[in-house]
């Protein structure tokens, strides 16, 4: 069994990490002939939207799937009629869009920050009456990590914004004064089981994610809310394989803001922290077989490395953390690596973290977690 | 920092995948194109014994380790002028000769079984007069899972089992009523720290590894005779990496039967039943770093798969169940795989292993485990 997927990123390197003990090989294709995959499975150097490459490369794998999401739709249509392509286009094009993204959270019942079209000079004017000020102008497609998305503090300035974002097809929505930013992994086998992760918590930098505390300290209600969001977006799309939602907790009711149609940043902890990881499930859905457990072991709180890694040595002495070196060169802005704290309780996963913060200096990424743990 | 690895099969794969998130690269010589770590990471094919090879592979590692311990002294002699070898070549020819072996153990202070060198015929005689019979009479070096020895029942035999390993240099030893077979794994670092994963319980069939326990159901006095014994080879050694130690239980007192100077598949459980797996620490020793904690996460029970691979697909509807492909072609008596199966407790890892044994069909294989669990 060989998966095949498109992108040769940290993700896709999980991926073929996870897959080998499994029997399930990976190979990535990728346009960078460095990309971060390749020390690990092989790669196949190609344009996203090299057709002829695209053809090659279903030949010689079994199923295909995704480690990012903004595929061009010519490049979906030749992988799907050579092979099966899990998650389906169709899953694909909702997450790809922040429009229609919304309208799935509205239609399953969850609730959004509100929110209007703008994609025409005449909607500037009808989203204005729609969203409440301080707003944010987000393009429909291909934002991540904060890009893509601009702050608009009142009315007057949202013509300004849109053409700063190139007149693209946007979404204007209300920015939201949420506690906390939530999150939740899931995963759908062939045969329609889902199962979720934890959720979790997210604290962010500069709109790329910090840290994520697993399980997040919460009611079990607002786990709930954020189960059945799941449960419903992952049957309304027929989805396989493994998906992201992340939330704003507003006082106990949870808004949902985006979806990730992949394995997802938030989900990295599960390698040691949960009893299947989240690259293994989405092999195991993508596959074809039964999905593994999702339960937590304990306790974790995974730290993103961002632009550089820290010192190593030093953070390898902290019992109970797992080093996750993507192979990639350091650059300002990137996701170079991870690494994440098991703890059996929270008092151990509070020293742990604390010592974490003094060895590698890292006070103002950590000290924020060690404030949630209460 | 790449590590070689002298030898590709199962080991190597290992700690290829323990070693992609550390950032230490694994590098695999081995004579089979076909070798298995090939899947994962670089593989030079040459002979173990191509001096050229191997100073061309020394020459882009930073260190030497080994995934079996036959490695000959010239090959030895080769490598460690260029690079440093961990474990050190005289770690390894102790582990290498059950003689040396022996008087290791004995100079450390462990019991061992009775026994005695036959190398020419005058040492028949004396061999007699030591060692209590029924015996085993076993090769001195390049045994393993059971080969390159004989049970020898009188004394009478002893020449004829002799003849029949080519009179080659043996040890003869008492066959040892015992109650169970033990085994610790344990790590030390460059810098002389030394850490045991728990003791763990062994069940072979055929004289091949079939289930390990982990951990054992001990007293802990016999878990502390079997760590003192660890400490104290690891010392006598300047021991740096991975290395196990097999004891027979007679009565609630420990007899040293062999050690292996390298991961050890009675370790295996460690990857997902211990807080770091004995392919990491190994490769963090190796490597010169700090030691990851050995503390073990539940209970775990790992199963071999011998010959050929039970059915997947239903052995991971078993939660809990860690599968392992080392992606070799079915063959009898080959390890090609295996499984472990983790548990928060007794009760539940009965349970799994009582689905597992259903499913695949494996009672043989896992009622004695049954058992052991009570």
């Amino acid at each position: 069994m060989r998966v095949g997927v498109i992108g040769g990123g940290q993700l896709a390197r999980m991926l073929a990490l996870a897959g080998a003990p499994l029997g399930v090989r990976v190979h990535a294709l990728d346009p960078a002939v460095d990309a971060c995959s390749g020390g690990v499975a092989p790669l196949e150097v190609a344009a996203f939207d090299d057709l002829a490459a695209l053809h090659r490369f279903a030949d010689v794998c079994d199923a295909i799937t995704f480690d990012f999401e903004n595929v061009s739709a010519p490049a979906l249509h030749e992988l799907e009629v050579l092979r099966p392509v899990r998650p389906n286009p169709l899953a694909l094009a909702t997450a790809q869009d922040r429009g229609a993204e919304k309208v799935l959270f509205v239609r399953v019942g969850t609730g959004v920050a509100p929110f209007a079209v703008v994609e025409e000079p005449a909607h500037l004017a009808q989203a204005v009456a729609t969203v409440a000020f301080p707003a944010i102008l987000k393009t429909r497609r291909f934002g991540y990590d904060g890009k893509g998305q601009i702050r608009v503090d009142c009315a007057d300035l949202l013509e300004d914004a849109w053409t700063r974002l190139g007149r693209a097809a946007c979404v204007l929505e209300t920015r939201i004064a949420f506690e906390r930013e939530l999150s939740i992994v899931a995963v759908r086998a062939l045969d329609g089981e889902l199962r979720c992760y934890p959720l979790v918590e997210n604290l962010h930098v500069d709109g790329i994610l910090s840290a994520t505390l697993a399980p997040a300290v919460v009611d079990p209600a607002l786990a709930q809310q954020a189960e059945s969001c799941a449960r419903r977006v992952g049957e309304t799309l027929d989805y396989v394989g493994v998906f992201a939602i992340e939330f704003f907790d507003v006082g106990g009711r949870l808004l949902a803001n985006e979806m990730a149609p992949r394995v997802h940043n938030s989900g990295h902890w599960s390698i040691e922290g949960a009893i299947t990881g989240q690259f293994e499930n989405h092999l195991r859905a993508v596959a074809g077989l039964p999905l593994g457990d999702t339960a937590a072991r304990g306790l974790s709180c995974m730290l993103n490395w961002i632009g550089e890694l820290p010192e190593r040595n030093a953070a390898l002495r902290v019992p109970g953390l797992h080093w996750h070196d993507y192979g990639k060169a350091a650059r300002a802005g990137r996701k170079v690596g991870h690494a994440t704290i098991t703890a059996a309780d929270r008092g151990e996963l509070r020293r742990r973290l604390a010592l974490v913060a003094d060895l590698l200096g890292r006070h103002a990424q950590i000290d924020p977690v060690l404030a949630r743990l209460g």
